[in-house]
C-alpha cells in the first residue's frame, strides 16, 4: 500500500494558483471494501481557484494519453509550464480518463461505471523542493493506509480544525464548503474576534507549512450536481458532515431563516446520503448532531437509543427528542433520515451528538496566525463561554440568560477533532447508525460565569455578572444527566476545562480586545418574538434591545 | 351571533364565474378568543377563477365607500351587473378596506393592524332564489357559531371529503390547495379509477346542491406570500392540514422526489405554523400525521407520548419514531416542529396519526357524481385494499408484497371526516400538542387479500392471490398493538370494515372497470433501488418490472 501511495504524484503552480492532483490508483471496482480499492479514479483540487483547475493551453493534452492492457489502462497527464495558464484543465483530465476507461458503461461519466483501471499521473513542472508532492506526503504518513476524508463545512469552526487535524495525521482530506458562514457574518454585521484568513490563503499556508494539500471543493451541498461532482472526483472513504447552518438564534431570527435552516440542513444531508449511496456506498458518514436534540428530559439521556420496557414487552428504540430551536430540530430530522437510510440501504453512519465546543487553538491552527480559527462571541453565533471571556476582557458584565441553571455538555475543540478521528478510525458497520454523545463535562451557565470571574480576577480584571431576561424558551433549572462513555471507550483522552485553559482564553480575548464589537455582545434573537417579517441587519440591532 | 351571521351577504355571478363574498363583521381586535371576534375583515373566494375575483369595471368602486364612526367604520361594496366582467375586483375590496380602516398601523396591509371595525357588504345582482347567500346558509346552520375552517389540501382524497363534510355540518370552509396532486397524476401517467371533476366544477356543484359556498384559495403553502394572504383574508379558527405530498412510493422514486417531499412537507408546515402565529394565534392546527411515523416497534404504541421509567426516574416523552420512507419521515419532522411551536409559542395543535384510509363514498360525495372522490389503485398512490379490489374486478391476481404479515391500522373515509370534526369541535388547549391515533381496526395485508377474495367469490369473481417481492424495506411479520382510544373518548362512532362495505367497494370497481390501467397495478418503486438519476415516466414503467 505504501508503495502504491509513493507512486502518486501531484503538481502545483504554487501558492494561490490552481492545482491539479492525481494519484496512481489500484484496480478499482468501485464497490470493494478496502480503503484504497474504493478510491476515485482521479482527485482534483484547487488551492487558488474557487472553481477548480483551469487550463488555457489545450494543445498539451494531445500528448498525454497512453493506454495499457484492457485490464490496466493508464493515462499520463503532464503540463510543461509552471505558469497558471498551463495547468491541466479539468476537461483534459476527464477526457483522458474517459479514453483510458474505454467509455465503458452507459450514461453519466463514462469512466465512473467502468470496471477497468485508470492510472493517472499528473506532473507540472514546479519547484518540488518547496512544494512537497502528495506522494511524498503520503509516504511520510505513518499510517500509510488512511482513509480519504471529505470534510463538508471544512471552512467553519469545527470543520477547519478537523480538516487540519486529519491532514496532519496523514489522512487525504478534501474540504467541501459553500463559505456561506462567511456571508452570514457579512449580512448580520457579526465578526469573529480572531482575524481569519480566506480559505484559499489558509489552504495555501497549510501546504506551505506541512507539504500537505487539502482538496477544496467550493459549492453548496444542496446543489446535487456540485456534490455529485465532488464525490465522483474525490471518492471519499469517510465524509465528516459539519456543513449545516449551526446557530440556534440564527434559525429563530425570522420565518425565512427558520425555513432556510431546515431546508438547507435537511435537504443538504439528504443529498449527502444519496451521494454516498450512489457514488461511494461503503463510505462512512460521520454526521455532526447536537446534544440539543435531546432537550432536557427528566431521565438520564442515553447515547442515541434507550431500552424501553412497556406493558410487559421491551424494545431498544431511538431516544425521544425534544429539540429547542428550528436549528436543533433540523438535526433531529437529519438523525431520523440517516437512521432510515442505514436500515433501508445499509448506509454506515455515526451521529456525533456534540455538546458546546470551546477553545480556539489546536496543535495545527496554532502553527501560524494565518491558520487561526474563528472565535464567535456575538448573540447569534457565539457561545456563553466565549461571550463571557470577551465581556470580562472589555469590562462588560457577564450576561447570564435567566437564572443560569441551564446545564449542557461541553468539550474542548481539541477533543472535537480527536472524537472525529476516533469515529473515522473505527467505522460504523454496514447498516449501523451509531450515536455517540460527544462532550466531556457538564456546566451550567452559572458555573461558567463563576469560572470566568475567577480567572478574570487572577488577571486583575474586575468581573461582575448580570442576569438578563432569557431570550430563549428553555428550562432554567432542570435535571440533566447524559451518558457519554462510547467515545471514551474508543480512546478519547479528554482535555478538561482548567483554570489554565481559561487563563489562555482570557489572554486570547485581551489580545484581540480592540476587535470587540460592543453591539454584538447582547442577545440578539427572541424565541417568542420570531415572526414572518424578514429581519434586516438594521432591524436586528433594534431587536437586540427589544428581545430582552 | 346568529343575527350577526344572518346580516352577512354574499354575491355570485353564477357557476364558473368569480365570486366575491364578504361578511358583516364584529368589532375585530384580531387577537380575541371567541370564534367570531377573530374573524377576517373580509373573506374572498372564487368559484370559477383560479386566481380569485377579477373586475374590469373599476368605476363602480368609487360609489362604494362609506365610513362610520372612528370606532365603527363600514364599507359597502356593490356591483350592479351580473356579468363576470363587473364582479368586484380584489383590489377594490382591499382599497375599500384600507380606507375604512383609516390606514392605521405600519407596514403590511394597513387594515390588518387596525383595531377599528370594518364592515363590508358585497352585493352583486344574482338570482338569489337559486344561489342562497352565505347569510342564509349560516342562518340555517344548527350550530350557529361554528369555527371557520381552512382545509389545506382540500382538493385531495381526505381533504375533499373533509371539506364537504364540514361545510355540510355548518362550518365556514375554505379550501387551500395548489392542485399539484393532479399534476403528479399527469406526470406519472397515473389516474384515479373514478372520474373526478375539476375543483372549480366540484365547488360550484356543491354550492348548487346545498347553497353552501366553499372558499377557494389556489396556491402553494410553500409560497408564504400566498399563504399569508389566504390567512389574512379567511382568518381561520381552525386549520386542517392535509396539504402534503402523501405517497411513500412517490418519495422513494428518485433523489429529487425524496428531497421534494421533505422540503414541500416540512417547509410548507413551517409556513402554516408561522402563519398561525402571525395572523391567527388562537387558531387550532389539526395536522394530519400518519401511523407510519411509529414504525413497528416491539412494544405497544401509545398515542404520541409514552411514560418512560429509567434508572429510577421517569418522564412522559414523545413516543420514539422509526418511519419507513422519506414521506413518513417528513411527517415525523413535522411532528417535532409542531411540538416545539406549541412549547415555544403556545400554539394549539392536534396531530392526527392516521392509519390507511379506505372507501370512496361519504354522505356528501355521494350526493352527485360531480362530487365523487378519487380512488387510487396504482403502485404509487394506491393502497393495498384499493389495489386488491381493482385486481379482483379485472381478474388480476391480488399482489401481496412479500409475506403479507405487514399489519397496519385502517379506517373508513367516513371516519376520517368524523375524526377531523371531533378534533375541531374540542380544540387543543393553548400550548398543547395533542396526538390521536386515528384508525379503527388492524389488518395485515394477508387479511385484506382474504377479505377481498371472499367478497369477490360472493360476486362470482374468481380471485387468486400472488405473493410478489416486497419493493419496500419493512418487517413482514411483526408485533403491532397501537392504542387508539382518544378519538373514541371524544365520540367517534366507527364504521368497521364489513362484508357489505367490501361488496360495495367491489361493485364500485366493477362499475369503473373500463377505466383500469393494467400497467399501474404492479408495484412501481423500489426502496432499495432509489437513486439520484431523475426517473422519467417512461423509465418509471421500466422500473415497475425491475423493482420486484
Amino acid at each position: 500500500m505504501a508503495a502504491m501511495a509513493a507512486a502518486a504524484a501531484t503538481s502545483s503552480a504554487g501558492l494561490g494558483a490552481a492545482t491539479c492532483q492525481a494519484s496512481l490508483l489500484q484496480p478499482a471496482n468501485g464497490r470493494g471494501r478496502s480503503w484504497r480499492q474504493r478510491r476515485a479514479f482521479c482527485s482534483w483540487s484547487a488551492a487558488g481557484s474557487p472553481l477548480g483547475g483551469r487550463c488555457s493551453s489545450r494543445r498539451d493534452s494531445n500528448e498525454l494519453f497512453s493506454t495499457c492492457s484492457s485490464k490496466h489502462r493508464a493515462v499520463s497527464l503532464s503540463s510543461s509550464s509552471s505558469s497558471s495558464s498551463s495547468i491541466l484543465s479539468e476537461g483534459t483530465v476527464w477526457r483522458a480518463l474517459a479514453m483510458a476507461a474505454g467509455k465503458k458503461g452507459k450514461g453519466g461519466n463514462p469512466w465512473r461505471r467502468s470496471r477497468h483501471v485508470c492510472i493517472v499521473l499528473a506532473a507540472a513542472t514546479v519547484d518540488k523542493s518547496t512544494a512537497p508532492t502528495h506522494a511524498a506526503a503520503a509516504a511520510s504518513n505513518s499510517g500509510g493506509d488512511k482513509p480519504r476524508v471529505m470534510v463538508i463545512g471544512g471552512d467553519g469552526y469545527c470543520g477547519w480544525a478537523t480538516s487540519l487535524h486529519l491532514s496532519n495525521r496523514g489522512y487525504e482530506v478534501a474540504i467541501v464548503d459553500s463559505l456561506v458562514r462567511r456571508l452570514f457574518d457579512e449580512q448580520l454585521g457579526t465578526d469573529t474576534l480572531t482575524p481569519i484568513s480566506s480559505v484559499h490563503k489558509r489552504v495555501a499556508k497549510w501546504k506551505e507549512l506541512t507539504g500537505k494539500q487539502l482538496g477544496l471543493y467550493l459549492g453548496d451541498v444542496c446543489d446535487f450536481e456540485f456534490l455529485a461532482d465532488a464525490f465522483e472526483k474525490f471518492q471519499p472513504d469517510a465524509v465528516v458532515h459539519f456543513g449545516e447552518q449551526r446557530s440556534a438564534p440564527y434559525s429563530m431570527i425570522d420565518r425565512s431563516r427558520a425555513v432556510y435552516t431546515q431546508q438547507n440542513n435537511v435537504c443538504g444531508t439528504l443529498n449527502v446520503m444519496f451521494a454516498i449511496k450512489e457514488f461511494a456506498p461503503s463510505c462512512h458518514l460521520v454526521k455532526l448532531g447536537t446534544m440539543g436534540e435531546y432537550g432536557t428530559p427528566n431521565i438520564d439521556i442515553e447515547e442515541g437509543y434507550i431500552k424501553i420496557e412497556h406493558n410487559g414487552r421491551s424494545d431498544v428504540l431511538p431516544f425521544p427528542k425534544q429539540a429547542g430551536s428550528f436549528y436543533h430540530l433540523s438535526k433531529v430530522h437529519d438523525s431520523h433520515n440517516i437512521a432510515f437510510a442505514c436500515r433501508a440501504w445499509g448506509l454506515r453512519a455515526t451521529d456525533l451528538n456534540q455538546g458546546v465546543v470551546y477553545g480556539v487553538r489546536t496543535e495545527e491552527t496554532a502553527m501560524d496566525e494565518m491558520l487561526i480559527n474563528r472565535f464567535d462571541y456575538d448573540g447569534v453565533w457565539g457561545t456563553a463561554l466565549n461571550r463571557f471571556c470577551v465581556q470580562a476582557a472589555v469590562g462588560h458584565p457577564l450576561t447570564v440568560y435567566g437564572k443560569g441553571g441551564q446545564t449542557r455538555g461541553y468539550l474542548d475543540i481539541r477533543d472535537t477533532v480527536q472524537c472525529v478521528e476516533l469515529a473515522i478510525a473505527t467505522p460504523a458497520k454496514e447498516g449501523e447508525m451509531r450515536v455517540f454523545n460527544q462532550f466531556t463535562e457538564l456546566f451550567s451557565v452559572r458555573d461558567l460565569a463563576r469560572l470566568v470571574t475567577e480567572a478574570g480576577e487572577k488577571l486583575g480584571l474586575s468581573v461582575v455578572t448580570k442576569n438578563v431576561p432569557n431570550p430563549r424558551v428553555e428550562a432554567e433549572e432542570h435535571y440533566y444527566n447524559p451518558t457519554h462513555t462510547k467515545l471514551i471507550d474508543l480512546g478519547l483522552k479528554p482535555h478538561l476545562m482548567s483554570q489554565s485553559l481559561l487563563d489562555s482564553l482570557l489572554n486570547f480575548t485581551l489580545q484581540y480586545k480592540d476587535r470587540v464589537d460592543y453591539k454584538q455582545i447582547m442577545p440578539a434573537v427572541s424565541w417568542k418574538k420570531v415572526g414572518v417579517k424578514p429581519i434586516t441587519v438594521a432591524e436586528s440591532t433594534v431587536s437586540v434591545t427589544s428581545a430582552v
